[in-house]
């Protein structure tokens, strides 16, 4: 039988209270068993480049990552929210240690290619180390990862976050038996989107189809519950989607995904 | 018989050219055996100080750490100067990862005692987690660390590089015969301070006290020089003081410290 893994990936609107991190990081901090931590910065990078005199350049509302954007990120992300998150582990005797795409070798990514739009420094995905990964979980550390890539000839990459979170469970998957847990600030996936309670317990293909149809699903669930089935399909064993109270050990509403 | 172990610091002058930085980056990925890089980050935390506006404050000479600074130099050292030299090294096929103290609690420092002067978030190491490096080591990853460590409560230090790379290399000589290489802007050592081809080849002890004598060892090197016999009494095998050139394996112009 496979060992259990957990990965959880915490989104920017946890990252920007430094109360709800701190609480995220006890929670974490008390899963059982082998586990990693994906991290995005959001906001927290647009203010250092508000600070710093350098737009955030938006195209069809996508952030284009150029050079001074893509140093902006490797700071606030790589530095400022790693850093400080690996030392609020530690100070919960989490073994974690701190990780982009370059160390280690661990993610590998390609330019997003131009088509009507030239994305910059962004990467999409190319391979995971899951080598160089269970490496370090055999160590006894929880690798916390931030949303930075390279390309193996010594470029960094701004990497969307939920996707560092399913392509490193995916990988995973091969020796492990994963869960997925995506943290953002609502319960759930919600029945009616007015009604913070309304989470939907359980989704699964046949459900997924009858909720898209009814317009229950749309706009920035659509690309999550996407990425979700994805990463289910590529044998991620089980994904759940909640806030951060979905981590305690009792814990009963959240939003579960299975094929 | 025990292993060999190189550790190398470089310091703010060779960060701060990126030609300089990619020489020496180059040179250090060919060296053979298990390997430990420490890094600083010097002019490149001021920098963006004066572009926020965030003053570095000097009292005696010596850099004042407050929150902001302390914020700005986990951003540069942690971030951009750390992920930077790791994508690098990767390209060279140099296994490496960034770390700080915090991360898999390396390093643990306590702050400062405040005498005359209260330097803020400033740490002296206090012990070095040989354990945790060494299963680094033995994954094949080669450590590279920037100038900042942890108290294990949640709280990160802004601390001396030099210190960090000799603690180090302390803690790593219960296992390995330890070469610490000191790389800065000269070649060595000199005997006279206006020829910089003028590098004493070699220090011991007893040379040490009569160049101390002679004031051919003042200023900025003596505390550089008091380190390196600190080290060597703990245990270090040997200690070398020189150029980014010193680390080819041909190289004889650069300055030998032993007991």
């Amino acid at each position: 039988m496979k060992k259990k893994l957990s990965l959880v990936k915490i989104g920017g609107n946890v990252m920007e209270s430094k109360n709800e991190l701190a609480k995220f990081l006890q929670l974490f901090s008390e899963l059982q068993g082998p586990k990693i931590l994906v991290h995005g910065g959001g906001k927290l990078a647009t203010e250092l480049g508000v600070k710093l005199g350098v737009e955030a350049q938006m195209v069809g509302g996508r952030r284009i990552t150029d050079a001074q954007n893509l140093e902006i990120i490797t700071m606030v992300y790589g530095g400022l929210a790693n850093k400080n998150i690996v030392a609020q582990l530690q100070a919960s005797h989490c073994n974690a240690i701190g990780l982009s795409g370059a160390d280690a070798n661990t993610i590998k990514a390609y330019k997003r290619p131009v088509r009507e739009i030239d994305f910059g420094f962004v990467g999409d995905v190319e391979s995971v180390n899951t080598k160089n990964i269970e490496r370090l979980l055999q160590g006894g550390f929880t690798p916390v990862f931030c949303a930075i890539t390279h390309d193996g000839n010594g470029q960094l990459f701004n990497t969307n976050a939920d996707t560092i979170a399913s392509e490193i469970a995916i990988g995973m998957s091969e020796m492990y038996e994963t869960t997925l847990y995506y943290c953002f600030e609502k319960k759930g996936v919600l029945l009616n989107i007015t009604d913070k309670d309304s989470v939907i317990k359980n989704i699964d293909s046949n459900s997924y189809q009858d909720l898209l149809h009814k317009k229950i699903i749309a706009d920035g669930m659509l690309p999550k519950l996407e990425n979700c089935f994805y990463a289910l399909q590529k044998n991620v064993n089980k994904v759940c989607i909640g806030d951060i109270s979905m981590l305690r050990p009792a814990s009963t509403v959240y939003t579960t995904i299975t094929l």
